[in-house]
């Protein structure tokens, strides 16, 4: 089967959305912006081996490739519209190729995206894809509005993927139940997509939470020249972390919950004045929101343990931050 | 060095483009799209070892992985706008990426393109290039409108870029002028984006020679629902090329001229009608353009040679298209 082929077969489909003009088969996609509309664009690239463990199940793997790309989009406070895919394989392999489109596919549909652009070649397993959301003019959300006492929040619960990472690699263990609900969220995490629109009038400041929350939050911090305080005790956690952050693997459980990666939450900034809207925002999303910590002044990031406590170290993660 | 360093030092640099409200360095981009047009978009991934050679000269490298998007707007008619760039590299070595950049930009500034998303990585080297281009409203230029009567163009000379790769594969010679002329044409494609946007309202159908002509001009053929005669003696070449054409190493050069790939020249069809615009459009752009053949009723490519024979068996890359 050669490469054409293969486009055609798995990539190629009637748009279903008017705004395509010009779909996946020539030398590119004509799209028509919606008025009084900024896109936003964003890639991500995933390398077996590095982002996802070879022998990955393609149709999660082809959930996940999107859905990374996706979380970006939500944390800009954007509509999903259009993605492009490109990927190596090894060898053109046409049934993991459906699969993993299976997995695309099913999350591009639920999320209105259109598949616009493609290109497969042969090499080292590698998938990039690059999405355009839509927002309207000037309401896209960013890291760097975040002000001094602002509340800081992040979305669904942190920590599960790292956790789930670590089984896998053997470094802990979980019950078949933990460990099934906590691989879901590594290999099927869900986009925050609705609380990132719902959030565009609400939020100072936002990011999604892939490199693990300290390194993450910094990031909004650097952008925002502002520091923060972060309570342990209120970051949201599935119980089975919650366990662990009590007992002989603290260590383990603290790197997971704050320096994990892999979680795709929100993490975001809004006045106090704002938290009913953001209480009716995460109300409309169907996604739980924590209230966290709070925006100060200067440019540290401090994280009190459940007794008030300063962490002295911060887990490891936190080393991409300090250049 | 980090990543986030990485992608500080060599992706990062104020926008000089109003568009881009949001450039890298947050989770997305944001640009305003120009009112009254559409965008056209494109992806190419570039693997190591299959796309161009381990070793290749860095800053080459980083002019060619654009370049070889920028033509795929070219051929829709395309305004080069923005780009977003994602590489997997074997390890970050600094100066590599610096020299990489330096070629990127240096082509990227050339066509005013602004550079707005970046995703830095780990890995097997690989390089995955989105560009986003601009038409004005319903004058994109697709490979499905070519009928029945209508010329067959190609842009500049075809083959080189083959003949280069056949010495660096040691499967010919040439002296060292024109080793160095056609090694510029594999390394150094000059995007013919110009002459793109001067066929939008001439030529009826277009595509980019990346995969060679026969197999290219397929596409259109099958796109459009139509055949091709295609003159050999047309075709244009360099002299290096042209002297092995007619000599012990015709099967080659004919190879190379017709199913080389990496040439990224324009090919397109016009009505004769529009041949006094289409040399216009061609002096306008600063570009040499060949008529080398018909669009011709049936799905049949046909090539005659110097003499006006058929030949009997089209260079192997037209395999790609037997399906």
């Amino acid at each position: 089967m050669n490469e054409f082929a293969l486009i055609e077969r798995h990539f190629q489909r009637a748009p279903r959305d008017a705004a395509v003009r010009v779909g996946i088969g020539d030398d590119g996609a004509v799209i028509v912006p919606t008025p009084g509309t900024e896109l936003v664009l964003s890639v991500d690239m995933l390398v077996e081996g590095r982002h996802f463990i070879a022998g990955t199940d393609a149709t999660r793997l082809g959930h996940k490739t999107l859905a990374v790309n996706l979380s970006d989009l939500a944390a800009m406070g954007a509509t999903p519209r259009f993605a492009l895919l490109a990927g190596a394989l090894p060898e053109p392999d046409e049934a993991w190729l459906a699969a993993f489109m299976r997995g695309f596919r099913a999350l591009a549909d639920r999320f209105g995206v259109e598949l616009v652009g493609g290109d497969t070649t042969r090499g080292p397993r590698n998938l990039c894809v690059t999405v355009i959301g839509e927002v309207p003019a000037g309401t896209a959300i960013t890291r760097a509005g975040a002000r001094v006492g602002d509340d800081v929040y992040v979305s669904g619960a942190l920590g599960d993927a790292a956790l789930a990472l670590a089984v896998l690699e053997r470094r802990t263990q979980l019950d078949d139940a933990a460990f099934a609900q906590a691989r879901d969220r590594l290999e099927q995490p869900a986009p925050r997509v609705a609380l990132g629109q719902q959030l565009r009038s609400v939020a100072t400041a936002a990011l999604d939470v892939s490199d693990g929350l300290v390194g993450d939050l910094a990031h909004i911090l650097t952008c925002s020249n502002v520091g923060a305080t972060v309570e342990l005790a209120a970051v949201p956690c599935a119980a089975a972390l919650a366990a662990k952050l009590r007992g002989a693997e603290r260590p383990l459980a603290l790197a997971c919950l704050l320096a994990g990666g892999d979680d795709y939450e929100l993490c975001f900034c809004a006045p106090p004045a704002a938290r009913a809207a953001v209480a009716q925002a995460a109300a409309a999303a169907l996604v739980q929101v924590a209230r966290i910590g709070t925006i100060t002044a200067g440019r540290a990031l401090v994280v009190v343990d459940e007794r008030g406590v300063p962490l002295t170290a911060l887990p490891a993660a936190f080393d991409h931050f300090a250049r």
